[in-house]
């Protein structure tokens, strides 16, 4: 089985080119690839897969638990990368398809940028963040978040997951604690079920809505692994930034191992 | 530039085949390709390079952090599961040079078993995990270990790094928590500089000296990653579980990257 590895500002991913769809994407077979000791490790798998309609590209998407997840915006813009890079499509700008829906990709030499739903900020929230308390936007961009403005995102503890009110959010929600303004912001993020990460495209996207005081525009969020631009028109959103591919290979185990659980 | 991913009981490495010796592994180098996210993610780097006597093999070892090593006892099992599974040995039973001096190696279809040096005890010790206070031994292995005995070792905190005395430990200390006898322990480990693993080849070896009551004779180690089987003789110490190769591929990027610091 081949694969490669790629990442977007650290959100990384193992990539499994399956053009005629004779790969089964088990939860097991994702969780095995993406074990960061006894597997290639990566925060999710994107099997490349020929759209049902045949004339396009689908992106069958795992997080690294093996659960499904309807959108990833990092994982999207690494997905349209590999396209582009490995031929799968001869333009610089193309859509393909989602559990989510159809995403428009735009392919630079440096960028690749996605279209995304447009985040709709909907009340007001508070999270607990180790012996603090922070008050932030409820923000739906198809998943749950709370943007939560901070003095300084580098002092905030995310080492335990956020305490929250579960009458709110009852399907749990993402922690953004972020700064800035309509120039530019910085964020961190606490993912549900996962912990910190380095970037989380559907986060950078919220912390910009509430950047741009819910309107429109285009501002540049600083992620732990970089940067991502992020542009809210009326009726969707883009996320942009580096999208790279590091290794190319061939998974040697021919069967899936039982995961030992710590 | 060609790399093999594998790992030993959840330690885990990217291998570098380069028999002639035709690339330099630099701290950078190494750093970026065992970057979890940035790049293929490992706990070291194994290049394999033939001796400068030019009949045998030589494991250079390089740590996550780009650091040298002088021994590596899971990432030793890999590099002679690799020699054997490539065919740059065609025994079973050899030698391979490493910074600590010659290593003999015996491969079998599912275990890999490595000669260390043998365990001295050679004092008693305490640390600071967390809020509880633990007394062990002081075992050298080549590097510095202070084994603890502790009557559950899934109890025990190890996120944060263990206190010690810096007076009888100047370069740091490994700290193992215990529990178990001469028919079989168990262990979890805190590394100096790395946080706690899923297993460390010194490790078990200090652990099941004071298993064994400084003497000889074979006992099982479990770790959080699998089961190794240490047998003390005289003169030296073996440590064999199971070595597994799971990926091959090719390293796409042209030049180091500079990596982000969080």
């Amino acid at each position: 089985m081949r694969f490669l590895k790629g990442h977007g500002t650290g959100n990384d991913f193992v990539v499994l080119p399956d053009p005629d769809g004779a790969l089964t994407l088990t939860p097991e077979l994702a969780a095995a690839l993406c074990d960061r000791r006894f597997g290639i490790g990566a925060d999710g798998v994107l099997r490349v897969v020929r759209s049902e309609s045949g004339d396009g590209w689908f992106m069958d998407y795992r997080n690294a638990d093996g659960s499904l997840a309807e959108m990833c915006g990092n994982g999207a813009r690494v997905f349209a990368r590999f396209l582009v890079d490995h031929g799968y499509v001869d333009t610089a700008s193309f859509t393909f398809g989602t559990r989510d829906g159809v995403t428009e990709a735009r392919v630079g030499p440096a960028d690749v940028a996605v279209s995304m739903r447009r985040p709709r900020i909907h009340g007001r929230g508070s999270a607990r963040l180790g012996t603090l308390t922070v008050e932030g936007d409820a923000v739906d961009v198809g998943n749950p978040h709370l943007v939560c403005r901070v003095p300084d995102v580098s002092e905030i503890d995310l080492r335990e997951p956020p305490g929250y009110d579960p009458a709110q959010f009852p399907a749990g929600v993402n922690v953004e604690v972020m700064s800035g303004d309509a120039g530019g912001g910085r964020m961190r993020v606490y993912e549900r079920g996962s912990g910190e990460t380095l970037s989380c495209g559907t986060g950078a996207c919220a912390v910009a809505a509430v950047l741009l005081d819910g309107g429109t525009g285009t501002v540049p969020v600083d992620v732990p692994g970089g940067r991502v631009t992020v542009t809210i028109e009326a009726g969707r959103c883009w996320l942009a930034g580096p999208a790279v591919l590091v290794a190319e290979g061939t998974w040697l185990l021919d069967e899936v191992p039982a995961l030992r659980l710590l």
